[in-house]
């Protein structure tokens, strides 16, 4: 989706340039989904999530092992999270959309971390309430998801340091900071407390294991981005007579503008889930798109989804019926569908979904203490 | 005390060599107390402490700063600690014995803090759990000292994660792994909770200030090994509003054994704050002494106090009567004293001590609850 010339960087703090998928699976050294492993996860959910149908989620690790541990009746926990650094934008929330069907259908319990301490860190201007308030009000995005109270609980970094700490000490004895080097590309100038972090950030894959004194696997969504956690925190895991936790990677959701991650900082890039209906119908209207400068041309030539965002949401997020999207992607390239209509086609999607969204959203202020891993 | 061939190391994982005390305070940029200082100090007191009369707090960074704020009606708080790694010997207490007497002097409130993290951190064979309870056994020794529980809070570090890790993430952030490596000689290979560490130490600097949400200043009597942690936390405290931490260094209380600290490491060398009388006179009859070879010898050249652990004793602790010390420093140096005779009046003194104090320790176990910062 981005520009050819800009160089690819994928890093938790950072995502430029146009992403190559497979050069990353290539690269990370994790393994690419396969139709045999969709056809294991559609024969226990009785279809097959769009976000898997879709390739959103292209890339794993030990998917298949925790796959054949479920299936000889060991349970495992869902870990995902958010660094609240700002409001939640529809991007964010792919993964967690994705979460939850997992939970539907596996019934698995969800830790969900808050890291507003790693936020705090890397953000000079950044301070700890500031942090502490996002985590509060990105919770409530995550309550509208809809994941099972009884099921799921929202680690707050912070406020939660009472058991967190402990467990990152354990972690963090088995990691040098040469590994945090190569793993982050952090320095010697990095602050001390960014450099604990990766223990912090790790935690959740054995908190069901500290707590309950089992032995419990733990599968990951997230994306692709956060994977060099994994990889230390599988380093460590045996050496804590732990499994190691299992990933589920995705891709990132382009942004609106012309090239790369939907990004926070850009705000017209991207719809946050708080936005009022006529914003975005702006920045939908705005967006870039994949059609030619002239109707004439268009109707001529066609338009190109393959670089186009507002294909895009449609294919990842917003077009559930496959034949419809597929008819959307034909009238596209014949130059049918024009770029005006299409995104006012998807402005009623993405605003009827908002609309349902808020309103959990709203109910989601009283329920914060059925989620919350420490009640008030 | 040590041999005169070994390098001077101290560090606050090692100390080893013949201790050059001024060296220390050139190197580590310190200042000496000066008779000034002590006077000013006596006029408060009413009397001027052992050990201080006798140097074994030698050294200071803005003590006359501390007196300023005090004598100008602004309180100070106290803080001190112990790295739980065993049991507790009578070099350990010498900081807190003097600290108590500051407390009664200044009235002042004391934070001590166990840094068991630090300890489960360095020590590859122990667990949380053998700190955790080293920790505990160690604070029996703390209470026992006499500390006001009304003004004295022990801070369990892994316990009181919760209000600790908090502060502790704004000291890290201002601390760079350079700076690290620099004052503790970390390497690439330590690991990330160790290096992480120096901000957790710093935390009870600011402990009062956060809690109150005024600028406390804070005073902190400690052997001069601990100094690299003060100087990186002294120069935080402005980045984060707060005042310096102001230190006051004692010296290590001599080994039975030739040469360097008391250790807990080799037990023969240290007493115990729970040996038994047996053991006690033990341990001093086989201590090494200044004495000639033969008694032949001693009553023709006399003992040479100057290198003698059982003196040493009688100097920093168990001696408070300048008289007598003087007494028998001289009757060593002529040959009078034996130094069977003299350790036999040592163990007498030292004997005494640990009867009260063991019976102080045993009363301490019921009143935990009145010093822990976090009640159970």
């Amino acid at each position: 989706m981005a520009g050819d010339d800009e160089e690819m960087i994928v890093t938790p703090w950072e995502v430029a340039g146009r992403i190559d998928y497979s050069r990353l699976i290539k690269e990370f050294g994790t393994q690419p989904i396969t139709k045999d492993l969709l056809k294991r996860i559609e024969k226990h959910a009785g279809t097959l999530h769009l976000q898997l149908r879709r390739g959103l989620f292209f890339s794993h690790r030990d998917l298949d092992w925790i796959l054949d541990m479920y299936e000889s009746g060991i349970r495992f926990v869902l870990y995902t999270g958010r660094g609240p650094s700002g409001p939640v934008h529809i991007g964010h929330m792919i993964p967690w959309i994705f979460t939850k069907h997992l939970q539907d259908v596996f019934g698995s319990k969800l830790y969900f971390q808050m890291t507003d301490d790693e936020k705090f860190l890397i953000n000079p201007d950044f301070t700890l309430e500031k942090t502490r308030n996002f985590a509060y009000d990105n919770a409530l995005d995550v309550i509208a998801v809809g994941f099972d109270a009884k099921k799921t609980k929202i680690i707050m970094d912070v406020e939660d340091a009472e058991i967190i700490y402990r467990i990152a000490l354990k972690v963090a004895k088995k990691i040098t900071f040469s590994t945090i080097k190569a793993a982050f590309g952090l320095t010697e100038s990095s602050n001390i407390g960014i450099i604990f972090f990766p223990a912090i950030q790790a935690v959740p894959c054995f908190l069901e294991s500290e707590l309950t004194g089992e032995n419990v696997p733990c599968l990951i969504p997230a994306a692709i981005d956060q994977d060099p956690y994994w990889r230390i925190t599988r380093d460590v895991a045996p050496k804590l007579g732990y499994f190691k936790p299992a990933q589920i990677h995705c891709k990132f959701l382009p942004g609106l503008g012309k090239g790369g991650k939907m990004s926070a900082s850009m705000p017209e890039t991207c719809i946050f889930t708080t936005d009022p209906p006529e914003v975005v119908e702006r920045k939908i209207w705005n967006a870039f798109t994949g059609g030619k400068p002239t109707i004439k041309e268009h109707k001529l030539h066609g338009g190109d989804p393959s670089i186009c965002p507002v294909y895009y949401y449609d294919y990842y997020l917003f077009e559930e019926d496959d034949d419809k999207l597929n008819e959307t992607y034909m009238k596209c390239r014949n130059g049918e569908l024009l770029c005006g209509d299409h995104k006012i086609m998807l402005a009623e999607k993405v605003k009827k979904f908002l609309k349902e969204h808020q309103k959990k959203r709203e109910k989601a202020k009283d329920k914060l203490d059925d989620y919350l891993f420490k009640k008030k």
